[in-house]
């Protein structure tokens, strides 16, 4: 039997990104976002949505740039302590730890620790309602040698990116290999 | 020590959502989209990517509406084969034997054997570049009623959703809770 829940913003997998600006201060700062994704390949795009009210928002407008960067489970903690506290607060960089290094390309710190970052420009904001959809442009993929298998693929199980999910209010880790895409004929 | 890949659109993870919709002649079809999520909180906003080639396409600017179907794992070869063809080519509902319920809601199909599907109307058409991001408004949330707990949440561990690594081109299983988020002090 299938039951309506109503108008409800339940999705699964959300995934945990961890978006870097500089504030309007030159202060680094860092959000935890569980509402962004790939949306474009070419030009290749990342999308982020991100209330008004928070710190973030001005900073990501101030200096058309901000990084997407993925946590593996071990920095676990330092994410979730992210998610809790607003830049206008403290220093999320310091309290946690985290390294903020300043890409060459734009004017956005991203996190030393984590092994796979996106260097955005911004390209487009979409006002929707509550949330604006900030569009960056990928201008570079930076990621941890040591992730690249001898394949030149990436090594997810290194990676070891997390998930959240919103109903329970919990993270969940990523499982076993279940196939390979595009072999059922 | 890190290594620019260029402009790449890898993230971790890549959700994998079936969107629904009915073609211009009314034929239900499903197309695989890992591109998307949510992007609003009021009014309650799904995005998903899609190329003008995409059958699909044409389909959700006709109707104005799609649906977004999270499918378990059970599913994973029909998710497969369905990411694999076009429904210009073929019914990919007869093909992979799920079944097709009109919402009463929307002009889309949800999948019935799915277990969550959000019902949307078209709110807005993101031009990017060589994708379309098409924003839906969620007008309802439709879960099976055994995924329910007794505390109200949705039960991810059956609900079973899995994840798309375009890496390494594969599927991957939800693994297990590593903690309750906004738990860091």
């Amino acid at each position: 039997m299938k039951k309506s829940l109503g108008r409800k913003t339940i999705i699964y997998p959300h995934p945990v990104l961890m978006v870097g600006t500089y504030d309007v201060n030159g202060a680094p700062n860092i959000m935890v976002a569980s509402w962004g994704g790939i949306c474009c390949s070419d030009p290749p795009c990342v999308a982020i949505s991100v209330r008004e009210s928070r710190y973030t928002y001005n900073s990501i407008l101030a200096n058309k740039a901000f990084t997407v960067n993925i946590p593996s489970v071990s920095h676990i903690k330092e994410v979730d302590y992210a998610g809790m506290y607003s830049g206008s607060e403290l220093n999320k960089f310091e309290k946690t730890g985290l390294t903020p290094v300043k890409s060459d390309l734009v004017k956005a710190p991203y996190v030393k620790e984590f092994p796979l970052t996106l260097i955005c420009k911004l390209l487009k904001v979409v006002e929707i309602g509550a949330h604006t959809q900030f569009i960056g442009e990928i201008m570079d993929t930076i990621v941890d040698e040591e992730m690249i298998m001898a394949s030149g693929q990436l090594d997810i199980e290194q990676i070891k990116p997390f998930i959240y999910d919103s109903s329970s209010r919990s993270y969940y880790a990523i499982g076993e290999k279940l196939m390979d895409a595009y072999s059922s004929l």
